[in-house]
């Protein structure tokens, strides 16, 4: 059972507080708007623009930083996933 | 007696919460807003973008997730339809 | 005497929630807006979508359900009808 | 002294309700938006679409409802003129 | 010293109510926007309307009337002028 | 150290109010917007309108008025200056 | 451990306020937005503008201006980066 994202939207696995410390990223306690962490698991056929259809920048595998207000939850099988927007990550941790 | 829809929008046949949960999809009670589940049965004759119709990415058949509050109700032959716009729909369920 | 709409406007005959119910379609009581039915006496000579002038998809004759707050009301020799966008235009009923 | 009204504008002499009772559209008493009675009197030069110009669907002599509230009073020569966009008119009256 | 409006502006020196009464136009005290007249004094070098540069349709010497909330206040060499975007322009008078 | 704006950004050195009263425009105490002042001493590259960088209308040296609210203030060695856009500016005086 | 930005989004080093002061820039005390000083550190692959992919403006390595409330705060291996559209993005400090 799997989900196949629509368009530009993409399906990414949650990447906890807690292991995202150690992975190097520390999200700081400001006022400013906190980012969250993810694995990209699933990416939609992409977006037209223009009238052309354009392949999303992230691809499957992509661990990614978006928006920690963005998209909508999904429990498949006992995991939870978020739906975004790709427009909703902010970039890609290399 | 059939729902033809116009343009971008589908006809989908609402999934009861209690067959999700067998389903294999459960909605965690969060803030976060909740996507229901549904089974499109009619879809619109397409979109037009940048002067071209493009088809919807949906067929007849696929089980869909889609914003809690999107669409329309109505009541057909004593079935109950939502008319959606397929951007309301998050992803595709395989 | 004829009403003849602009653009991607229709012109539709209200058809009454009693008369609706014996054709089929119930409104259910819910918290979602409820869509109308109606038929379609005129249709507009079309849309601009990208510098093309594109036909409407109703034509005169279909029954069509629409968002109950949409359009504006006339009554023209006696009887009432309701000017809508063709956007407003849910689905047809076949 | 004439009104040459710009682009998309029109100018429309207004059609007082008595007057429209009798031509035979009687506007109802509802919470819906009444619309207006009234005379194309003058055209603008017509709308950019995608780059060409665009004449408009209505022409003078056009007798014609619009919206209530829509467009801009005159009053030139003792005779009072509603200027409107063409996309307040709702349709013909033929 | 002169000013030169950029892209779609225009310079209206206003015509006070008094003297409009007298040229033929009176705004009646009504609920509804009343325009203000004047005379163009300076245009703008156009608008791009999908990649085209286009001339605007007002040009100097046109009395012209328009919102009474619309544009900027200047006064030059003990002048009152008014900064509108040509938009703002509701007809031309002739 | 120079500013280099981006896209349709311009840097503008402001001209206080009574050095403007010298040069012959004086902003009256209306209720309206009151325009300001100032000498353009940077451009930036253009706007992309419809696929095509356009230039700038106007150049370094021009004195242009523009809307008071307009603009984010930055003082660089000592002068003060604002970063506004294209579209920020009124018209040019000549 | 890298940040490589999507789209039209710049990863920027925020230079602090005692050391803009240093550099000559001195951001006023008034009612008006401030902005704040950066260093580009990476860059998104660009914008899709009509149809075509376009390069940013600025490069890595340039000392840039921007709004005080503009991005999202990433910490990475300890030092901290702000996530920007490029259109957050005044000028070029040269």
């Amino acid at each position: 059972m799997r989900l196949k994202p629509l368009g530009d939207r993409v399906v990414v696995k949650v990447i906890q507080a807690e292991e995202v410390t150690k992975g190097g990223v520390i999200l700081p306690g400001t006022a400013k708007e906190k980012p969250q962490q993810g694995e990209v698991v699933a990416v939609g056929t992409g977006e037209y623009i223009d009238g052309k259809k354009v392949e999303l920048e992230v691809k499957v595998g992509d661990r990614v930083i978006f928006s920690k207000y963005a998209g909508t939850e999904v429990k498949l099988d006992g995991e939870e996933y978020l739906l975004l927007r790709e427009s909703d990550i902010l970039a890609i941790i290399e």
